[in-house]
C-alpha cells in the first residue's frame, strides 16, 4: 500500500502495453445488451469478464426497480443512513437479508469495501490478532490495519499453517480468522468446515467475505459458509450487492451486538453516504428475485460452469483450483497474457486481464466470469477459442 | 476505530434515547417531494438536514439522466473500472471534471471515502510525514493510517501549530498538509491562503476535500481552494458527488503522475466497483447543469445561508465560526441536542443532529444544510422555530 521502486517499474510496464496499443485497461464501454458489448476498440464482445454471475445487472425487473426508486426518492438520499439517507427501500433490504439468513442482523453498505473496514474495524483492536489468509481481498488487509490489532498471515488455504498461527496466539485476547469464501481471483472455496472446528478449539471468531459467493454458492446461495453447514458458527458474514445481486453496495449479517457499533461507530458506515435509491431499488427487486428463481439460475449457471471447466480441462489448461464460475485460465508471463487477452478480444471475447500486482508476478491469467446468462453456445465458443490460444501461445 | 470502554457508555446514550421513543437517527425517509420528506414517525417534515446543497438530487434533468444510463446500461458496470467497468459516462465524467479544473487529471471514485484511501496511500509511505487538522474528515485520517506515513495534527485551522510541525519535521522526504476545504461540522474554511504559503516555506505538499464545497464555492465552484486563488498550488483535490452534485462517487483532481498511480495501484479503485450506470448519468447531467446556471444557483443558495445566518446570530445563537451553506447551531448538551431535534420535527422541520463521537463531548449541534432548493418562506419558519427553541431549551 506504499509507494516503493517496483510502483514505476510497474508503471513502465502498464504504459508499454499504453503505447504499443494492447493494453487490456480501461476499454470504453459504448453500449450493452445482455452479454454483447460495445468498446472504444471492438464492435461486438461476449463478456466473459464480468462479476455478474447471475446475469441480473441486466435484468428488466432490476432495471424498473432502479428507475422506480429514482422517480420517488430522486438521484441520491439526503445523507448519511444515520441521519436522513435511510429510505423504506434500505429498511426493507435489512428486513430482507435478516429474514433470509440465520445471523440476528442486518446491516447496508456503500460498498464491501466500506462493509470489511467497519466490520473488522469494530471487531478487533490492538489486543487482538486477526488470522488473514494472503489471498484475501485487499480490504480485509486494510481493515486489519486499521483496527490496530496483530496482523497475521498464513499461505492460501494452507490449515496446518492456520493452526499453527492459533496456537501461538492464546496470549491475544480475541482471535479473529477472516478468509474469503469463494477467492476472486483463483476460483476455490475456503474449506470453512475446517476453519470452524480450528476456530473452535482455539476460542477464535470468524469473518467470511462472501462477495464472490453470496447469491451463487450453497443450498439458499447464502454463500460458502453455508455450503459447508457452518454459517451458525461465523460471526460476521461481508458480501456486496456488485456481484451476483446485480447493483451495487456492500452488507454485513451479523450479531445484534455488533450490529449496533457498526450502526453508531463504524466511520465507513457513519460518515459515508449509503446506498443511492437507484441502487437501493435495485437490491431490493434482485433479493426478491432471488428468493423466487434463485434456484433455477444457480442450476443454469451450474450447466455453464461445468461445460466450461471440464472442456478446458479436457485440453490440458492450467485452470488453478478453481471449482466455481469464477475460472483462472494460466497464462503465467504478463505479456504474454495481455497477448492473449488482445487475441482474444479480436474473436470477439472478452475475458478479464489479472496481471501483477493484482495476483503474484508470473502468474498472469485470463480471469472468466461464467454468468448464468450465457448461453450454452457462448460457452463452447469461448472453450473452444481458449483451447486454440493455448494452442497459438504455448500455455 | 478502535473498541474501548466509551464504546459501551456510548451505545447506553443512543440506547437509552431509542427506548425512549427520542432517538433522531435512522428516520425510516417513506417519500420525498422536494424539500418536504414523509418519514415513519411524521408525514410531513421540511428538509434542513442534507448535503444536497444545490437542490439538485431531486431535479428532473438528473433524474432522466439516471433513468437514461438504467437503461442504456442496466442495474451496475460489469466489473472495476480498470476491467470493464468503464462506460462511456464514466469517461465523459472524467473528461468534463479534467475540462472544469486546472489540474491535469480527474479521476473518478465511487466514494468520497474511496477517493481519499487512495490519494493518501499514493502520495504517503513511511519516510513522510502527514498534517492533518484534528477536525479533518475521518476517512482523512484512514488514508493517513493506511499510508504508513507518520501521522502529525494540529487544532482546528490553528496556523501557529501547523507551522511549527512543519518546521519539526525537515527530515522527512515530504511533508503533506492535508484539510477540508469547508469543515462539515462546522462550517467554517481551511485559510487556504496561508497553508499554501506555509506549503511554499516549508517544501509541502497540499491535498483538499472539498467535499462540501466542490459546486458551491468559488468563482466556479471549485471549491475553497479556488476562493482562495491558489487552486494552483495545490497537489490533489479529493471531492465527492454526493454533497452539491446530487448524485454518488468521489473524485479526484491531481496531476498526471499521481493518477497513473491511482488507475493502475490504488486498491480502493482498482479492487472496488465504480459508479453504477444510474450514478454515473446523474453525475454527468450535474457537471452539465452546474456548468449552464450553477453561478445562478450558488446565487439563490447564497441568499438563503445570508437569510438564515443573519436571522439566527440577530438572535444571539451561537453558529460556531459558520460563513456557508452548514450552519451548526450549537446546543452542546447531548440530550438537550436531542430534545430539540425532536422539538423542531414536531413542528415540521428536519435537521440533522450531530453529537459524540462524531463531535466533542457537550458540543452537540443541529447541523443545518441550507440548499439552493429552499424558499424564501421556508427558511423565514426555520428561523423563527430556532429562535422559539432557543428560550424555550435556553440555549
Amino acid at each position: 500500500m506504499t509507494v516503493d521502486t517496483r510502483t514505476t517499474a510497474l508503471q513502465d510496464m502498464y504504459q508499454e502495453w499504453e503505447r504499443a496499443g494492447v493494453s487490456p485497461f480501461f476499454p470504453v464501454i459504448e453500449s450493452n445488451d445482455g452479454n454483447l458489448v460495445a468498446t472504444d476498440r471492438y464492435p461486438a464482445l461476449t463478456m466473459f469478464g464480468s462479476c455478474d454471475y447471475l446475469g441480473l445487472s441486466q435484468s428488466p425487473v432490476l432495471k424498473e426497480a432502479a428507475i422506480d426508486a429514482v422517480r420517488r426518492y430522486g438521484t441520491n438520499t439526503y445523507g448519511a443512513q444515520l441521519l436522513c439517507g435511510h429510505t423504506r427501500l434500505h429498511h426493507n433490504i435489512e428486513a430482507t437479508l435478516r429474514a433470509m439468513s440465520p445471523l440476528d442482523s442486518a446491516i447496508l453498505f456503500p460498498s464491501g469495501m466500506a462493509a470489511n473496514l467497519a466490520v473488522i474495524t469494530a471487531m478487533a483492536s490492538k489486543d487482538d490478532v486477526i488470522i488473514n489468509d494472503r489471498t484475501d481481498h485487499v480490504s480485509i488487509f486494510m481493515g486489519s490495519q486499521l483496527s490496530g490489532a496483530e496482523v497475521r498471515t498464513f499461505p492460501h488455504n494452507n490449515m496446518a499453517k492456520l493452526e499453527s498461527l492459533l496456537q501461538r496466539s492464546g496470549d491475544k485476547r480475541r482471535r479473529i480468522v477472516i478468509v474469503d469464501g469463494l477467492y476472486s481471483a483463483d476460483g476455490d472455496f475456503a474449506p470453512l468446515d475446517q476453519i470452524a472446528a480450528l476456530a473452535d478449539r482455539y476460542d477464535a471468531r470468524i469473518v467470511v467475505d462472501e462477495a464472490h459467493s453470496f447469491g451463487v454458492v450453497g443450498p439458499n446461495g447464502l454463500g460458502v459458509a453455508e455450503y459447508y453447514g457452518v454459517l451458525d458458527r461465523v460471526d460476521a458474514v461481508v458480501a456486496t450487492m456488485s456481484k451476483a445481486l446485480g447493483s451495487t453496495g456492500g452488507f454485513v449479517l451479523t450479531n445484534s451486538e455488533i450490529e449496533r457499533q457498526l450502526r453508531y461507530m463504524a466511520p465507513s458506515y457513519t460518515s459515508s453516504r449509503g446506498s443511492a435509491p437507484a441502487a437501493a431499488g435495485a437490491t431490493l427487486a434482485s433479493l426478491r428475485l432471488l428468493a423466487e428463481s434463485g434456484a433455477d439460475l444457480r442450476r443454469r449457471l451450474d450447466v455453464n460452469v461445468q461445460l466450461v471447466l471440464t472442456g478446458l480441462r479436457a485440453a490440458g489448461i492450467d485452470l488453478m483450483n478453481t471449482r466455481s464460475h469464477i475460472v483462472p485460465v494460466l497464462v503465467r508471463d504478463e505479456d504474454k497474457t495481455v497477448a492473449v487477452a488482445n487475441w482474444l478480444m479480436e474473436r470477439g471475447i472478452f475475458t478479464a486481464t489479472f496481471v501483477y500486482p493484482h495476483v503474484p508476478q508470473n502468474t498472469g491469467r485470463l480471469r472468466i466470469g461464467i454468468t448464468a446468462g450465457h448461453s450454452t453456445e457462448e460457452c463452447e465458443r469461448l472453450v473452444a477459442l481458449i483451447v486454440e490460444a493455448s494452442r497459438e501461445f504455448a500455455f
